[in-house]
């Protein structure tokens, strides 16, 4: 470990520029105290001690980084991500810790759906703030889970705090309301968030985009960003099954995979009883 | 309401034969105490005093009886599902009283992905239960929010309650012990369970195929029960993105979707970074 003052270096570099990056450290096994210094951006320094082992804890560890998750993780000797071997052989234990904010979900609409999907995305690590106009629904009481309830129409916390998102952040717009929902959407297509999700039936779809058209969204690029009807096809119908399917689309577009959404299909969301 | 004593002499001999059945009642709104009784195998009786609201309120309900939950819904006068007009008009609240047992998740392979998975699960409404042989790893300590910690091979708990499991229930194989995962998985298949996962890359799924081949696994109508590798194709990499993979596929799976399934692809599961 003759590099580890210099892998402090630029660990302390990177956060001090604000950078994200993620130390791995094994903490029991075999080379405990090896580390691996990680980062989305370029290749990963140092060694645990096998290269198959660093493959995989780096990539485990990009995705801990990109949900600013610290935490220890179990692996075989050879990056086994499961502990199958874990009574036969020798186990090592990682120290994944991230140097990074958590992702942000912006819930825009203090509706039925906003708890399901706030409780869902506190288990994936997202920091939830919920937002509504409607001082009565947008309460502390009503969504303990979130980390932030604002009364606010939509554009004002996008003009103070929309530079905060970025492409591992979320914007789901759950109200129906055309005065709130239009300037929520056109407030977050000026951020560079990764994901914006609007609810609503196809017929409640078309009716918005005709609105969102009048309100200056024509070029098809932005449209593409819009993923609406929000979630993926998987029948949910419950708020919670609802939740499930958004976090699963957030999930799928960020790693680009093309598993169906609702967006792209067509016909009525919910089947007939 | 004048058939309000027959209906719940129907909800009563409903329950007594042990038979899944909601009850709808108006707690806001206009026509507060109207009612309306709900049932999987049969249509619905009573009314909410509209035919959309009825319409909506089944749907939603029967989803409701499916994950075993009772709490209040709140629609629009004709039945809209979020309450878009609840500043300009009524609101309908509705008391949605299911009758019927939580579904059932049962985890085999105390692991890390054991824990998220069981969080996510309990969001939509699973009792959850987590069996493991190795007792150092099958501890309530590390599974507090599993209603049950099991140490156990999977045979006996099949043998023993096996005939509680039903098409509402889910079976996920996590551990990747052929010891543990082939008496798992030949133990599911003796059940009515509506979703078996396994869990594995395509390598471990090959090998675990010829074992349980070995083990008798052979009609092809039992081998489709198999989700394997387990979970949507959404680019999961934690056990939290996992996990919402899993639980989409079991929403899926239950509503006969056909969004993919890692089964139903090919190559490797993660993507290389």
């Amino acid at each position: 470990m003759t590099d580890t003052p210099s892998l402090y270096e630029e660990l302390r570099d990177r956060i001090r520029a604000d950078q994200p990056t993620g130390l791995c450290t094994i903490i029991d096994g075999p080379n405990i105290g090896a580390k691996l210094l990680i980062a989305p951006d370029r290749a990963s320094r140092g060694t645990l001690g096998n290269p198959e082992l660093d493959r995989i804890v780096t990539r485990d560890s990009l995705a801990e980084l990109e949900a600013g998750r610290s935490g220890v993780r179990h692996y075989g000797p050879q990056g086994q991500t499961t502990p199958e071997d874990l009574i036969d052989t020798d186990t090592v234990s990682v120290f994944v810790e991230s140097f990074a904010a958590a992702p942000q979900l912006w819930i825009f609409g203090a509706v039925d759906f906003t708890a399901a999907l706030a409780k869902v995305a506190k288990v994936l690590g997202y920091r939830v703030l919920v937002c509504d106009a409607r001082e009565v629904f947008a309460t502390r009481r009503r969504f303990p889970m979130a980390d932030e309830v604002m009364v606010s129409w939509p554009m004002p916390v996008f003009v103070e705090r929309g530079a905060e998102l970025g492409p591992r952040d979320a914007v789901c717009v759950l109200t129906h309301d055309p005065k709130f929902d239009v300037p929520a959407v056109m407030g977050a297509l000026t951020t560079r968030v990764g994901y914006i999700g609007v609810m609503g039936s196809r017929t409640t779809h078309a009716k918005r985009m005709e609105r969102l058209t009048e309100a200056g969204l024509t070029d098809p690029n932005e449209i593409d960003r819009l993923m609406s009807p929000i979630g993926l096809d998987i029948g949910a119908r419950t708020p919670e099954e609802t939740a499930i399917s958004i976090c699963a689309e957030i999930i799928a577009r960020r790693t680009g995979r093309k598993t169906p959404s609702l967006r792209d299909g067509s016909g009525a969301i919910h089947s007939a009883q």
